[in-house]
């Protein structure tokens, strides 16, 4: 079985950009790795991700919500996640189940008990085995996410990025208890400063987390 | 709170048809009707719907599917469906939770527990109080549906009729077992018939099912 590691944080903590160099370096490294994404991550899901993120979509209601982030974790996981992990290869993610906890247990306060059902319901037991939590204040975060979207034409993610500050403060209190209940699968990476700052603190953090083959490909 | 009535049955039995034809019955005696169906019945709930339906998306695997539903379940139920019953208002909704029993349970052999589960949670409780089964051998209604898909430009509806008359086999058998277990909520009406001979079946078989006020508006 591969390695699979999930990233996780607030709006524009940067773990996109995190991931992508973590892969480039297992690349680099010689390993075989599958970056993807949530909600989506292939064509079925990604239908049900355009619907979860346009902004015209507003009036989605929690539940439906949480359901159709479920419907689209199932197709991925069957499609192209658990597919890659049974060929050997290393998979990483952008957000996955820790996202649904932090978004729509702690952000929305739907039902954690609910929640945790679904998760396991859609992913049929496949979980990571290393999640990368980039951890911001939501003002630098958002800060970044709405400069980003200013500089996107087009852009159509931006109903999360709509939502109240204090939303996101709930967010990411949501991602640190988690954390702090899993300390044997997460690392909490600082997240404030620049991407070279964040890379290297996240390469420190990963240290001794690697499967060792890995580890000593990256010459860490 | 007002009348909540489901109609169920396979492809081509007709009950599309029948509904319209009670709806109409239903106003013209004074009624005030909402008319819906599912998968959809709403903007978002469609968005839902178009993924289900597009014989493109054949890949989408069971879960996915049955989650889906859930999800396009619980945003019109909450947005259409309670609202209209909150105002006193009759509802007809073309297929509900027994459809996701039928296909996705007996027609796809899922587990009925968790379908059961996965409706309580999207109706947050909502319940027809009377469902009109409209039952016809499969050959029939698959000719129907085949030649109404014919008829029409740019139908997309086409997923389920590709599915194999083994498949329609037990979905049908799968409305027939719901329709036993609870015989106080089913009326079972045979339409193997033209609209006509159904559609007086249907009358027959209401009176005395629906609201005493309802039930002499009709005059039935």
């Amino acid at each position: 079985m591969g390695f699979f590691i999930t990233f996780e944080g607030v709006e524009g903590c940067g773990k996109t950009t995190q991931l992508r160099l973590l892969k480039e370096r297992l690349q680099a490294a010689g390993e075989k790795v599958v970056a993807t994404r949530e909600p989506g991550g292939c064509p079925i899901a990604d239908q049900m991700r355009a619907i979860l993120l346009d902004a015209k979509n507003s009036a989605i209601t929690p539940l439906a919500e949480l359901l159709l982030y479920a419907a689209a974790r199932a197709q991925h996981v069957q499609e192209v996640i658990a597919p890659a992990l049974k060929r050997g290869e290393t998979v990483l993610c952008d957000r996955f189940t820790d996202a649904t906890l932090a978004y729509q247990g702690h952000g929305r306060e739907l039902d954690l008990t609910v929640i945790g059902q679904l998760n396991g319901l859609a992913t049929a037991g496949v979980q990571p085995a290393l999640t990368v939590l980039i951890d911001c204040p939501v003002e630098i975060g958002l800060a970044r996410a709405l400069s980003r979207i200013e500089a996107t034409t087009g852009a159509r993610e931006e109903r999360f990025e709509l939502e109240s500050v204090r939303f996101h403060e709930r967010v990411r209190a949501g991602y640190l208890a988690l954390a702090a209940a899993q300390p044997e699968r997460f690392v909490i990476v600082d997240g404030s400063g620049d991407v070279a700052a964040t890379e290297k603190r996240m390469l420190a953090a990963l240290a001794k987390r690697l499967p060792a083959a890995t580890q000593a490909a990256l010459g860490a």
